[in-house]
C-alpha cells in the first residue's frame, strides 16, 4: 500500500451468471481514527475486487464482508511522487499533498470507443501534448463525425434486446480501465463524463433505477482511481430522457457513494448547472461568453473551468471552426481571469478521425502555445484570482456604491456616482453586452504576481499601479509567437510602461523583493 | 432657388449691440399646398439672414416679417445633382429622392477647433476617405490629446466672464459654417454634436435656459443646411449638470423648432438613449455589444449606427487601442448585421494631434478597407436586415415558442423544445454573455441579397438554404486583403459550399436571374 496510489485486493468466490451489478461486498479500511467504507465489484471468473485509496500513510487495519469475508492490515507506505487526488481550494485546484494543479484540459470525447490502434495514437499524442485533463465519456458518442461502432459496451445486453445494467460488461470495463490507467500514467486527469445525448444505442434513454445502478458499477469500480472527476455529463441539458430532478438524483448519488469525495461537476449547453450546490465542487461551464468569468468565480467561489468555448477547427459547425490564435486567446481570457480553459480540435477529414471525438494526431496551431501559457501558469507563485477594477466600484449601487466610492479620490465621486446611475438604468442583456466588450482581462496571485493579457488592445503605453513597498519586475509576452521579454527590471508603485502598439500580448507583473 | 440646396436671403437691418439671439425674424415660404415657417437670424453689421430650404420644385412665394419685412417669389428649379436631406426609412437611410444611404463615419469631434492650417490638412483628408458622415462637435473640447484653445467660441463673454448666449460670437459661426460648408462640398454628411461634457470652458454647465438659446441659434443658423444631422450630444449621460428632463426637454426643442426634420439622435457612453421616443429617427449608439445589433433594429425599428466601437490606434486607453483589423471587423460586423459603424482614429503622437479629436492625417490600416467595404454595399440591390436564425425560433416561449417551431421539421421540435427551456432556465446576463460568443453575422436584401461575416469561424466547408425558385451566385470575400471570388456560379435551393478554412471572410450571395 502506497499513500495516494489505489490498492487493489483480489478475492475468489462464486462464479456469478445472472446478475452481479450491487453486490454484497463492503470492506472497511481503518487507520487510527480515520475509517472509510469501500464497496468492491464481481470482475468475472469468481473474481472479486476491493480497490481502496489511502490518503495517509500508517498501518491499515481492513475488513471485507459480504460476498467474501476477509481482513488483515496492510502498512501504508509515504507518497513516493504520487500526489494524490486533485481537489479544489478556494477558487483553484491543488492535488492533496498541497502541489498546485493548474489543468490544462483537452477533450476526446470517444477516446476508449475506438480501435486499439486508434487509442495507441492518441496515447501517444497525449504523451507529448500541453494536456493534463481530458474529458471523455464512458459511453460511446453517435453525432456527425462519430459513426463508427466501439469495440465494445458497458453493459451486456437483455434478451429484448435493450441493456442490462445488472450485467456489466467485463471486457469492456477491462479495456476502459486499461486505457484509463494509460492515461493516468502519462500524468493526466480524467475527467469522465458519466452521461451525455449524442446516443443511437440507448445509453442515454435508461431508466432512471438503471442509471443508478450504472453509476454504482462507476463508483465501486473507478472511485479508488486518485486520477478521476466526475463530469456527471456533457451537456446535461440537451438530455431528453432525464428531468432536473433526475440529474440531482444523479449528483446526489454520485457525491453520496464515494468515498474519497472526487472532483464533481455538470457540464451544459445552454443553462448552466447549478454550481453553487454543495456537491459540487467547481463549475464545468461551457461558454463564449468569457468576459462574464470573474462574476462566476465571485458568485460560486468556487473554481471555474470553461470546459468549452469552441474547438480549433474548420467544420461548417460554429463550434468548430475557430482558429488557432483564437483557442489561445481564449485559454489566455480565461487563464487570466483566473479561470482554466480546455482544449478540442475539429479538422475536417476524410476518415471522420477528428481529435475532439477520436482522438488521433493533434494538427492544430495551438497545442504548443499553450504549452507555452501552461509553463508560464506553473511557474507563478501561486493561483490567479481576478484583480477589482472600476467596474466593481461602479456596478454597486445605494450604500454599497457609496462605501466603494470612499476608496476613490473625492474630486472623482461625482462622476462615478453619475457613471453608476447611467449602467444602472440599462437593462441588463444591454450591460451584459455592453461591459463584456469593456472587459480587461487582470488577475493577481496577492501582491506577488500580476498577469494581464491585453488580447485586442494595442497599447503604446500604460502605467501600472503596484504595492509602494513592494518591488517587481515587468516582463512583455507575446502569446502566439511565444517570448518574454523583460521590460522593466525594477518598479514600484506607479510606473508607465512603453508598449509595442501592437495586439495579443500580456504583461507579467512579478515581485522581486 | 435650387430643389434641396439651401436658400439664403440677406436683408439689411438696424445694426443690433446689447442682444442678437432670438430677434423676431420669420419668414413664411408657400409652394401649392405647402407652407414652412422658418426663422430668421442676426449675422452681425446690420446683416438679417433668412435660411430656407426647398424640398419641392415650383414656385415659392416668401413673406419675411418682424425685425425685416419683404417678400417675393422665387422659383425653385429641380434638382441638379442634390439629393436633398438623408432621412430614416424603416432600419435604413435614404436621401429625399430616393436615392440609398449607407452612412460610412468617421469621427473628429473638434474638427472646427484647430487652426486653419489643420482644419485644411484635415478637409484634405476627408477627401479621400472613404467616410460620408462625420461626427463633430459645435463646443471645443478638453481631454487628453486634447489641450488646445479653440481660434473662437460660440457666443461672446458677459462682463462677469460668464458666457452670453444671447450674444453669438459672429466670427465663430462665420468660420464654423465656412468649415461645414467644405465638408458638405465634399459630400460628407455632419453629425453635428450639439453637447458633450469634455469641457474646461463652461459649455456644458450653461443654464437650462441658455441651452435653449443657444439651440435657437443653432436652429435658425443650420436648420436649412440639407447635411446636417442633430446629435444631441456625445455621451449625454456623462453630462454632470443635466438631468434626463433636461435632455427630453433638448430632444424636444430640437424636434419642434426643425421646419426640415432632420436625423435626430443622442448618443451615450453607457445606458442608451431611449431610442424608441418618437423625435429619435435612429439610434445612435456606443457599445461594443454587437451581437445584440439585430435585437436593438427590431426594437427600435429605425436604422441602427454603432457611433463608437473603440477606434484605431495605441493610447493607453481601452476605448482607444484596436487594431486597423479589429476595426474593420467591427465595421464588418454592423454592417452585415443590418446596422452601420463609425470609424474613429487615436495614434499617440508628440505634436497631440489624433485624428478622432483634432483631424490631420489618417494613419490607420482600416480606411482603405472600409472603403472596400462601402463599395460592397453600395452595389447591394437595397439595404440589408438582420436574418432570421434558430435563435429567433428558440428565444421564443410559450404559444409563440409553439408557433414558431411549426416552421421546424416535426422530429426536431422536441429537441428545440427543450433547448429553448434551457436558455429560458439561465439568468439574463448569462444568457446575453452566451449566446453573444455564438452569435452569427447575417443578413439579407429580401430575397435579392444573403450577406453573412463570418468573422472568427474558419469554415471549410458551409451548406447555404435559398429560395428553390431563384438563382443566385456566391462570392466569397476577404475583408482584409479585399478580394472578392466568385465560388458558385449558379446555386439554388440547398447548396454546400467549399470553403478555405480560415477566418475573416464574407459570403456575399446574390440574385442573378
Amino acid at each position: 500500500m502506497k499513500q495516494y496510489e489505489m490498492f487493489e485486493q483480489v478475492f475468489s468466490g462464486q462464479v456469478l451468471t445472472g446478475s452481479w451489478a450491487q453486490i454484497d461486498l463492503t470492506a472497511e479500511f481503518t487507520c487510527g481514527d480515520t475509517v472509510k467504507t469501500v464497496r468492491g465489484f464481481y470482475d468475472g471468473d469468481g473474481r472479486y475486487v476491493v480497490r481502496f485509496l489511502p490518503e495517509i500513510p500508517g498501518e491499515w487495519r481492513w475488513k471485507v464482508r459480504g460476498a467474501v469475508t476477509a481482513e488483515g492490515t496492510e502498512v501504508c507506505k509515504p507518497a513516493d511522487g504520487s500526489r494524490g487526488l486533485v481537489k479544489a481550494v478556494q477558487t483553484h485546484f491543488e492535488y492533496e499533498d498541497g502541489t498546485l494543479f493548474f489543468p490544462f484540459g483537452t477533450t476526446v470525447y470517444a477516446l476508449a470507443h475506438q480501435e486499439d490502434a486508434l487509442v495507441e495514437q492518441t496515447l501517444e499524442s497525449l504523451q507529448s501534448a500541453p494536456f493534463n485533463k481530458v474529458r471523455m465519456c464512458v459511453f460511446p458518442k453517435h453525432y456527425d463525425y462519430n459513426h463508427n461502432e466501439p469495440p465494445c459496451y458497458a453493459f451486456e445486453k437483455k434478451e429484448d434486446g435493450g441493456w442490462d445494467v445488472n450485467r456489466p460488461c467485463i471486457a469492456f470495463w477491462h479495456r476502459f480501465e486499461k486505457i484509463l490507467k494509460r492515461i493516468a500514467d502519462i500524468g493526466i486527469q480524467i475527467d469522465l463524463i458519466l452521461f451525455h445525448p449524442y446516443d443511437r444505442w440507448g445509453f442515454s434513454e435508461l431508466a432512471q433505477r438503471d442509471n443508478l445502478i450504472y453509476l454504482d458499477t462507476v463508483l465501486r469500480r473507478l472511485a479508488a482511481w486518485p486520477n478521476i472527476w466526475w463530469s456527471l455529463a456533457n451537456e446535461y441539458d440537451l438530455n431528453m430522457e432525464k428531468s432536473l430532478n433526475d440529474w440531482q438524483e444523479i449528483e446526489e448519488y454520485v457525491a453520496g457513494n464515494d468515498p474519497f469525495h472526487h472532483l464533481l461537476s455538470n457540464h451544459n449547453c445552454m443553462c448552466f448547472w447549478d454550481h453553487t450546490r454543495k456537491n459540487i465542487t467547481h463549475a464545468s461551464l461551457q461558454t463564449k461568453g468569457l468576459s462574464e468569468i470573474p462574476r462566476w468565480i465571485r458568485k460560486y467561489t468556487k473554481p471555474v473551468i470553461i470546459d468549452e468555448c469552441c474547438y480549433e477547427g474548420n467544420l461548417p459547425h460554429f463550434w468548430g471552426s475557430i482558429s488557432g490564435q483564437e483557442m489561445v486567446r481564449r485559454f489566455w481570457r480565461c487563464c487570466a481571469s483566473g479561470a482554466y480553459c480546455t482544449h478540442g480540435e475539429t479538422f475536417l477529414s476524410e476518415d471522420e478521425i477528428l481529435w475532439w471525438a477520436r482522438g488521433g494526431k493533434l494538427k492544430g496551431e495551438s497545442p504548443r502555445r499553450i504549452a507555452f501559457l501552461r509553463g508560464i501558469m506553473e511557474s507563478l507563485p501561486g493561483p490567479l484570482t481576478p484583480r477589482g477594477s472600476i467596474w466593481d466600484t461602479v456596478l454597486q449601487e445605494g450604500e454599497a456604491l457609496e462605501k466603494a466610492l470612499t476608496r476613490m479620490p473625492e474630486e472623482t465621486r461625482g462622476f462615478w456616482r453619475m457613471f453608476s446611475e447611467s449602467i444602472h438604468r440599462m437593462d441588463a442583456c444591454d450591460r451584459t453586452a455592453h461591459l463584456g466588450g469593456e472587459h480587461a482581462w487582470e488577475s493577481c496571485c496577492g501582491e506577488e504576481a500580476y498577469l494581464t493579457y491585453f488580447d485586442l488592445q494595442c497599447y503604446g503605453e500604460q502605467t501600472v499601479n503596484l504595492p509602494k513597498d513592494k518591488v517587481y519586475r515587468a516582463e512583455l509576452i507575446d502569446v502566439w509567437n511565444m517570448t518574454r521579454e523583460v521590460i522593466a527590471e525594477v518598479i514600484s508603485g506607479e510606473a508607465k510602461l512603453k508598449l509595442p502598439g501592437r495586439d495579443n500580448l500580456a504583461l507579467l507583473i512579478t515581485r522581486i523583493q
